[in-house]
């Protein structure tokens, strides 16, 4: 048995998440399948996130186990031929040990949200950002931000179906920074809630607009309640950018 | 009677180029069907250059002239809601004199080439790069590129379809850079023969990928022989970025 470790790549757009769902294309039914078309065997895509519909990833950490001879090279070469033309690569593919794990020994999780701030909507971009035609000041939104920085009872970021044994988690990082017409939102913790990323931007924004007060960002997060949540950004603008493995777990 | 100077960005990818066609969607097109949906008349789009089937625009100048009384920051906004969900928008717009004109003030153009240097397809650039799965010499690329500066008979570098009155233009710059994945061309002139960019870049690509020894290029250049053309670049990675004024023009 051969684990081969994964790093995609993929616009979320066409599908349903990252997960298998029984009626609608998804990132791990296009792996899978490609897998079985090279392997002729049916195996498991592990990733270290689950990203929801509309989501896209820049560097997804995935694993795979297949009983073959193929190198890891080829490997991600045949897959890529079978994912075509959706739009998923492989853009990495290494083999690893089996106590190599993509979502148990993931130590941390990395996103960046993009919002293209100007008055025309976005072309090239479109899908691809949040459009936000009001002017967003960045620097207010990053102070707000970081309330939300440490270990909290995320409920009122949230999701009602968020499957998560507790709210509590430990944010470790929250920026948001203007570059150009974009204005850019990266964080990183452990692991986050459903909804969470989504949540605290659409939080940011309302207080880029002028419409919240820098302070109730952090009334919202000590409110603990989902009705405190003022906006949820929508999925396209969201990217699953990082997982981070120990050092004994790099390869 | 009011001149209206548009800066217009757009994915080429539903196309078949800037200007109107008679069996098939352009850019000049959608915008004035917007101009006419918001004024009521028919004006003719005037643009800085023509880009082809898939070439897209960061920064395309426009004008159109209309008898109305909208001001300009009104006009972008209602061309906007009337080219939605087609992939233009109006980025820019401003009451000019009527001695500005898009095309005939304009004395230089700039294009920018985008090529993604991997071996795993895009996937979120889908459709905006040039895939290039093996690994480019930019550096190669750049030095070969010095040989097409300056004033040449450009015929190699022609489409056989070309209007033009004369092969001879004068190249005022072309670099060839890496950017991580991606390896950049960016050249600017007066103005350009039809397909002469997507020309040049792939007789570059020849020479990055080791196909073509680096003086070939001047070769084929001396050679003023479309038979000469290694490879034509696809138009999706292609992108229309700016056109100058002189100063007494600029606003």
């Amino acid at each position: 048995m051969t684990r081969f470790a994964l790093t995609l790549e993929y616009d979320g757009a066409p599908f349903a998440g990252l997960q298998r769902q029984a009626n609608a294309p998804s990132v791990q039914e296009a792996v899978e399948d490609a897998v079985f078309a090279v392997t002729g065997q049916h195996a498991t895509l592990h990733a270290a996130g689950r990203t929801d519909a509309g989501v896209h990833a820049l560097a997804m950490r995935a694993h795979v186990d297949v009983e073959t001879a193929i190198a890891p090279f080829r490997m991600m070469e045949a897959l890529n031929a079978h994912l075509r033309p959706r739009p998923v690569a492989v853009t990495a593919c290494a083999a690893v040990g089996d106590q190599w794990h993509a979502r148990f020994s993931c130590t941390g999780r990395a996103y960046e949200y993009r919002i293209l701030n100007r008055r025309a909507p976005p072309t090239l971009d479109a899908g691809r950002v949040w459009g936000i035609g009001r002017p967003l000041d960045a620097d207010a939104m990053d102070r707000a931000a970081q309330a939300l920085v440490g270990k909290h009872d995320f409920t009122t970021f949230r999701s009602v179906q968020c499957q998560a044994a507790s709210p509590v988690k430990t944010l470790d990082r929250i920026t948001v920074h203007r570059a150009g017409e974009r204005v850019l939102v990266e964080t990183a913790a452990r692991s986050f809630l459903h909804h969470q990323v989504r949540s605290m931007v659409g939080c940011l924004a309302l207080v880029g607009m002028g419409r919240w007060e820098e302070s109730r960002v952090a009334d919202a997060l000590a409110a603990r309640d989902r009705q405190q949540l003022g906006l949820n950004a929508p999925p396209h603008g969201l990217y699953f950018v990082h997982a981070a493995y120990p050092p004994e777990d790099r390869f």
